[in-house]
């Protein structure tokens, strides 16, 4: 991990958050090439799960919502953690992390466990009172929930039908870490997906081996990737089954993202809560029923620092280390970088007239300092695909050569042909 | 603006937050095809702002910041609006908006002005002290300045260069209102973009510019869209010029985006606040300076609004009045819809066929619902910038119509011309 985190760092991968100020507490910042990154696996999550889907749509709910949202949802009584406090130093522990009856810090007494909730609050509106608290939303999943009627009436959907979202979540822990995979400000990638009951333990098993091809599609090592299916007494009290995607981080197997099968426990709630009916009218049967909700949540930091660990490659080369992230080209946040051979004339502006094109279709980057072997270094460390070199031949045929990331080999061949062949090369799936 | 609201609500474009729940003041949900429009509009403005050009990179910061940001941007001091209380039915109102002495409400006496900061606040950690207080972040901006170093470092960028950034931010606004205009909850999409000083005014210029050719290659009517310079009274203290853009809304003409010369402000109150140097190293002149900055900072939810109600056209349509959405196919939330002239086979499977082809690169509905002209005024409304309609003739020779949204023309021709056409019609820039 420590060599990830010099990497992300070094090259403008992810930075810490206010870092001149000291940093915030697991807070992280994505950076030049993070934001590229992270943004495709955003991309590549939605054209996949949305686009491509006839019974998908997407939406995106606000992060303040009603605060009776979290009544009905079970968060304001049940998202907590135990703590305990010492009554000599006044440190706060998570009370299942405590193993003794002392304090670790100091060994003085500590307290009886308390609950704690883990949403953080805010007030809304100028009075800081009762009446005005508001929460940063734990999960999206719940804006999905309430919004239920009204993607139903503007959609025409029929059952099975999913409704996408990603956004931040907030969750105040008490221990975050491990770099960007634990953190109090995430980003989700989340599915609700309804179904008419009895029909769910089917849709649920689709989606377990929809939600595991994509990352193993996009690039992760089916030999980090498995699946763990929940215990019965591991489940959430609304759930029926649950398995999480794990992937083998370097701080060994954690969730990448949970299936869950949550069955009509959160509309049922909403329509408690609300007064409004969360129904749905099959045709067929001439029946309204309430539907069964299978859940793929994903994090869309996790996946990033995934396929981020995943892409690290180390080889010899000469008497030096190579370092290459060998990113799926659909992920790699630089697709193509031009570099011409020396910084003279006619060189320079053929190379900037190449990458001035290159840039309407893809991220492309210019440089032009130092040997070519170490550029092609820069690059690798960076995980671009493809690295277009304009040497002293190519002003005379107006050819340049392709240089292949991972066979190392290269093509030359003309300009005129360049688009269609990192067409074909990055874009075609 | 009545008639974009319905609209908005019975397409699913824009619901209210939370509505099951009554609402939560001034907070907006995207639904299925709003949240296809704004990611359109990020998309555009990412791509010209940041991929399209070499000396931009983008980030991603945090929306929880280290509290000392708040101290050295000024916000935590300066970020306020004078408030008034009623002392009989204890009503806030904002000072300037209170004409008389009296409250506007019950007629009570008002208490002198009291300063109140527009930023949440929300506590971090388990323990609710001034210690754990953090803030949801104002504006994306300071995100940026604080990465000042990481960036320059990570990127070896010469300026000029700029920095762009897409993210929510948070204003406990007193009185948010005309729809998704003024919010509490909102997305920003801003740049920093540093120069040389005594570069500045040039590059401000260049700014104001280009800013606004975006918004109008965009689509935006020229004769809604206006440049209002602020007067020198109106300027925040540290900016040494600003010029707003502004969109001729329902209520009035209203900034859509503002560009500030912000000079050398804001990286020097963090060197100093952090004792960290944020300077930058002139290898020409072999000095060190503090570079300028320009920003402009632009609304995602403003410009979305504002593309919504631009595309808005009536038309009269024999009886009746066709209603079109002149969405620019760039923003267009669904870009072809694929429509079956019957629900009876071969006719359905071949554009089910089609339109999962069409997936594959484009947002697109397939709909067999009601008559064609009906079907045709659906698209229309939610701006589909092509139909594609699959008749009898269809399966016997390969061919399908395609009908334009703006001229209502059609043009048969066949499918395996099909991707190349749209694609020329859609993506050619």
């Amino acid at each position: 991990m420590e060599k990830i985190v010099s990497l992300a760092k070094r090259r403008g991968f992810i930075f810490q958050s206010s870092e001149i100020y000291g940093g915030l507490n697991s807070c992280w910042d994505y950076g030049p090439l993070g934001v590229e990154l992270k943004n495709n696996v955003k991309r590549a999550w939605w054209r996949r799960m949305v686009q491509e889907r006839d019974d998908m749509v997407g939406q995106d709910a606000s992060i303040l919502m009603h605060p009776r949202v979290w009544e009905a949802s079970g968060h304001l009584e049940g998202f907590t953690d135990p703590l305990v406090d010492c009554k000599q130093c006044r440190q706060r522990f998570r009370a299942d992390h405590v193993t003794g009856k002392t304090c670790p810090e100091c060994g003085g007494e500590l307290t009886e466990p308390r609950n704690f909730n883990l949403m953080f609050k805010t007030f809304m509106g100028p009075v800081e009172d009762q009446a005005a608290v508001v929460y940063l939303r734990p999960e999206t999943a719940q804006g999905i929930f309430v919004n239920f009627n009204n993607i139903l009436t503007t959609t025409r959907k029929r059952l099975p039908f999913g409704v996408a979202q990603i956004g931040k979540s907030f969750r105040n822990e008490i221990t975050p870490g491990n770099f960007t995979f634990r953190t109090r400000e995430f980003e989700q990638m989340e599915i609700e997906y309804f179904v008419k009951p009895g029909t769910d333990e089917e849709h649920f098993h689709k989606w377990v081996e929809t939600r595991y091809k994509w990352y193993k599609e996009l690039g992760i090592s089916p030999e980090r990737l498995r699946l763990r299916p929940h215990a019965q007494d591991e489940l959430a009290h609304y759930a029926k089954a649950c398995v999480d995607i794990e992937y083998y981080f370097p701080m060994g197997w954690s969730e990448l993202e949970g299936i869950a099968n949550r069955t009509d426990y959160d509309l049922k709630r909403h329509a408690e809560y609300s007064g409004n009916k969360l129904e749905y009218f099959d045709q067929e049967l001439n029946e309204h029923y309430v539907p069964y909700v299978i859940e793929p949540s994903a994090g869309a930091d996790r996946a990033t620092l995934a396929f981020l660990l995943d892409a690290y490659h180390e080889e010899p080369d000469k008497d030096e280390i190579r370092v290459v992230l060998r990113f799926h080209p659909e992920l790699a946040p630089v697709k193509v970088a031009v570099l011409p051979l020396s910084r003279k004339e006619p060189l320079t502006d053929m190379a900037k007239e190449i990458s001035q094109e290159l840039r309407r279709h893809w991220n492309t980057e210019y440089d032009d300092a130092k040997s070519i072997g170490r550029r092609y270094r820069r690059q690798d460390e960076i995980g671009t695909p493809f690295c277009v070199t304009v040497d002293f031949q190519s002003p005379e045929d107006q050819t340049v050569t392709v240089r292949d990331r991972d066979t190392m080999e290269q093509t030359r061949l003309s300009v005129a042909e360049l688009v269609p062949y990192l067409r074909e090369k990055l874009d075609n799936r």
